[in-house]
């Protein structure tokens, strides 16, 4: 496991369960899945002889993170498989890469201009008009490496902060009016078989899940949309494990394509409460060349991200009949930071109806 | 946790789900249970230092194994929390006191009587007939320091065979027809709040047991009172932690209580895949002062141990839908050993009936 925090634990958890043994590699000292794994290695991505070791002791490489950088990926290739490969991680770590896939299989995405320079950006402004959204080619996540473009905003300001002065790429994405914010999460074995999620339905809150409901509150042809939508890519990516499609459901019901990202994804959490195989377990009957478990969803469930110090509930949480309590062990309370989840089982949280959201303001924006 | 098999190892992933790191202290190199923990100690139970520096590193002690020398129990007990604590296990360790101290609550047993020398085994025979079993009051396991008695068995040659010469201490247990073996796991928190799980069957094959089906197939009456009798046994005992409690159901309806294990036990699997909270998390809950979680079951269930070379069946397991695959990581299997188990998740198996089955014959033997 290439990455050590709260998706890599859920994944040697689920190792653990079918016999495996998980021999985690990441730089960060009392990582919260080195806790759970047989073997951890605490290294940088650079260090090649660690890279080498590590490749060395296990049978098949995963990542919990899709930014782990090519040159360790293509070294750990050439020694021992590494499921999801190079071409798909090279195609997802950069939203340019990322967003012209998509659109060469028909698939939309909302209205999007890739910028190398300030002015890049003014060009795409012109067409795409504001509000748009700025945001990195690569290594954004959670909001971060984003910046909102309004009326007001000072373009070469908002380029500047984002680059840091340094050569630097990024798309601008247009605004879309949606109701709301899917995803499907796919399975894919080696032989190409292929098990898919059911759409869930996203809330974000400054920019980070803070909730998700299963299953979307969407109508079945949307939801058969999406799901296809979701296995086209998966499979003209070739990804072996999983991948989590966002969408943007449109008024008219249109489904437009957000991101992807080819590992277990916080929209999945659910499946370890309330589905018959967990996306945990699902990557690593992947990877490991297992035949791939069903996905039904077992009753309807709502997942609540902890972040923060929102943590602190865990007690009320352990005392609540309904509540499926995952704590990720992580030392430290931070804000933002991701300390656990918790899957209400048995329908949506009461009172909770999808309203218009924009998909590029800030949560909850309701355009006229 | 005490000891490093797939009991201490299912425990520390329930731990690991609500963010508990895990030491382990076992006197076995590669156990399942180190795997999956965040700290292991591998040392004799009477290894002092080890002992103390392990008592120095936790919060709480708990334990898979309920034979863990008293000395150990009593040395870890004067630095932390020990649950269950000694008084239980001095109870559940020994096979007199135990049958003692259910009998002193009023609730039935297979008649029994204890044995210090081989005379005692002759007398108790003439009360109790024939066929019987002789029973070492410590230290048995899945029909481990068993000898049957029958006919034709010289007791002599089976108190010699069992003691090896030694001061030994036995239980003779008298014939009992039953028609099925259930247990009920209860959970029982510090402060005396307590949750049953409901009554299950279990089939034992070579007097290991090969499967549990949930629900037992027993009359509500008779499934209420098994609840009611392991209840007021774990109330009795004043656990902290679980207690199984494994008894017969006669053709009469009587309930009789067969042994007691104060830990997670095997008839109990199945919560992982089809009750609410599992039992290893109910441990975990219990022991570190949590809420109990509700114990409802979800569905009808059939879990089925892999013994020995059964695990070899895996792959075929990993295909089938209903099946929810556990392996425990074990180097090597051994005949005999329990390298994982199935939980099949839907009902019992078709055309599997109970029949009239003998407390201490082999399994399935039929009393006209």
């Amino acid at each position: 496991m290439l990455g050590g925090g709260q998706l890599g634990r859920m994944t040697a958890l689920a190792a653990a369960r079918l016999g495996y043994r998980t021999h985690v590699y990441t730089p960060e000292a009392d990582s919260p899945c080195a806790d759970v794994s047989a073997v951890a290695t605490v290294a940088d991505f650079s260090d090649k002889a660690a890279l080498t070791a590590f490749a060395a002791s296990v049978d098949v490489v995963t990542l919990e993170w899709e930014n782990v950088p090519p040159e360790t990926v293509a070294l750990l290739a050439r020694l021992v498989p590494v499921r999801p490969g190079a071409a798909v991680l090279a195609v997802t770590r950069d939203r340019i890469r990322e967003k012209t896939f998509i659109n060469h299989l028909g698939i939309a995405t909302a209205p999007w201009r890739a910028a190398h320079f300030a002015t890049h950006v003014a060009a795409a402004i012109d067409e795409l008009g504001r509000p748009a959204v700025l945001k990195a080619a690569c290594l954004g996540y959670d909001g971060k490496g984003q910046a909102r473009i309004d009326t007001a905003t000072d373009i070469d300001a908002a380029w500047h902060e984002l680059s840091q002065g340094k050569a630097f790429d990024a798309v601008v994405e247009g605004f879309v009016e949606f109701t709301c914010e899917i995803s499907v999460i796919v399975a894919r074995a080696a032989d190409g078989t292929m098990r898919s999620y059911p759409a869930v339905e996203n809330q974000h809150e400054n920019h980070i899940l803070a909730r998700t409901i299963v299953p979307a509150r969407i109508e079945p042809r949307v939801a058969a949309e999406a799901e296809a939508i979701a296995r086209r890519i998966t499979e003209a990516l070739g990804v072996i494990g999983l991948l989590a499609v966002e969408m943007f459901v449109c008024p008219d019901g249109r489904v437009l394509v957000n991101e992807l990202a080819p590992r277990p994804h916080n929209s999945g959490h659910w499946t370890m409460d309330a589905a018959a195989t967990s996306q945990f377990e699902q990557l690593v009957r992947a990877v490991c060349g297992l035949a791939l478990g069903p996905t039904d969803h077992l009753c309807c469930a709502t997942m609540e991200n902890l972040i923060g110090a929102e943590v602190n509930r865990w007690s009320e949480l352990t005392a609540a009949p309904a509540a499926r309590l995952h704590l990720y062990g992580k030392r430290e309370v931070r804000p933002g930071r991701k300390m656990g989840h918790v899957t209400w089982i048995g329908g949506p949280l009461a009172g909770d109806t999808p309203s218009v959201l924009s998909s590029n303001g800030t949560a909850r924006t309701v355009r006229s």
